[in-house]
């Protein structure tokens, strides 16, 4: 059965997550809801790279899914994006190999984090940014990025709600850049524990305004402790970036 | 009384529109709830420079009220602010003369007019610009720009519902810029009749795709007839930027 790959984008605001909750507005539900009509009322399942909170927005989530339909990528394209609320949309269609896994192939992720640097509210951007207000030393926040760089267990960086047994994860990249009045984060890692970009960037923001020292995340690490960590920044600040696959394993099926 | 004078934004997305009417979320019911609050239970009446359709939003929309409380300007702007939904923000607040007034004093406005260019739906604009695929002709947008300026009747260019008798306007500016994937109409002038804005937009589209000579603008002019012109373009792309009073008019009372 041909299996189904797609790059999607979308809103976070008006979702309660990405993962089907009954009587919600999900992600997932709206992708479910648009297959179910394409395929003539028989539900199709659809796997994520990962879940995404409420308000947390994509860039680049990845999904799969498994169909009888014999619909060229292009078509599917079409037609996902004509059946799929304003606030999906479908940037690419791939036809996958049948053991594809958008998310247990994943060997990488990258996040960002919108800061509106302002110090006044902006309607237009209350979704989309978190708005911060205070100066930032950028020098302290870089030191900490460099001891938060590598492969580290992330228990400190995760919420105490986190079941998984093993939080060991190795972030590759962390930087920032300003552009239009924002200061964007990014985070390139071969996996996130539950929460753990939001609360990276609340400890990083602690270390920029000079509430916490910027040599004092190995320490932090360390303890594995969450409550020593900073505050989990808001979610509508955060965009799931893009997913990361080894060559070998997106190479389509003919 | 002392006259309090506003310039506020807001993301017109959740609004039906600025004016007050029963049963609906407008910017004024939502202004006139905070002062309400504010002043103890006892309403006030809040005056705009012109009313925002459902959808459009506003960068410098202009209100003034009258008020029996003595309070600063400075502490109005943070009392309201702390008052407002997330989707008004008030700008600048200022004591004004106890004749001004937002609308009658009004010499002049800016609205600009928000085209995404690209082929896909964005979900992140889906509400705050116009998403256009076609190529434009600058060069013929232009030209019919020219004829459009200075003073004419636009009855042609106001929606058939308008009740104003005197159609006759001064278009003082309208020029177009690229920016950030975007293509940006401005337009300044005394006075904007009803959808004016959105179907010289629309009247503009069909000249840069072709669809309508650049050179027909004053005939359509001197036609005044609404059905002539180009469709109504979409009030998502629209802000009400900036409106104008004569430095004497502003002037403060201390």
């Amino acid at each position: 059965m041909p299996r189904i790959k797609c790059t999607i984008s979308y809103d976070g605001t008006g979702f309660s997550g990405y993962q089907v909750q009954p009587g919600k507005r999900t992600v997932q539900g709206e992708l479910e809801k648009a297959l179910e009509k394409m395929n003539k009322g028989t539900s199709i399942r659809v796997s994520a790279s990962g879940r995404t909170d409420a308000g947390v927005h994509a860039r680049g989530q990845v999904i799969h899914f498994d169909t009888t339909l014999e619909i060229e990528p292009a078509r599917w394209h079409i037609a996902l994006n004509s059946l799929l609320p304003d606030d999906i949309f479908v940037l690419s269609v791939d036809l996958a190999k049948p053991d594809f896994h958008a998310r247990f192939d994943a060997v990488g992720k990258e996040y960002r984090y919108f800061l509106l640097l302002s110090k006044h509210r902006d309607p237009f951007q209350r979704n989309y940014a978190y708005q911060f207000q205070y100066e930032l030393d950028h020098d302290a926040m870089r030191k900490a990025s460099k001891q938060l760089l590598g492969t580290h267990d992330f228990t400190s960086f995760c919420s105490a709600k986190t079941e998984v047994e093993d939080r060991v994860r190795t972030l590759k990249e962390i930087d920032f850049y300003e552009e239009n009045g924002f200061l964007v984060f990014r985070f390139v890692g071969d996996g996130f524990l539950y929460n753990m970009v939001r609360i990276l960037v609340g400890t990083l923001l602690e270390v920029g305004t000079g509430r916490r020292a910027a040599d004092s995340m190995l320490q932090l690490l360390a303890n594995q402790d969450r409550t020593l960590a900073g505050k989990t920044a808001p979610g509508h600040g955060l965009y799931l970036w893009k997913v990361f696959y080894d060559e070998e394993v997106l190479a389509i099926r003919k």
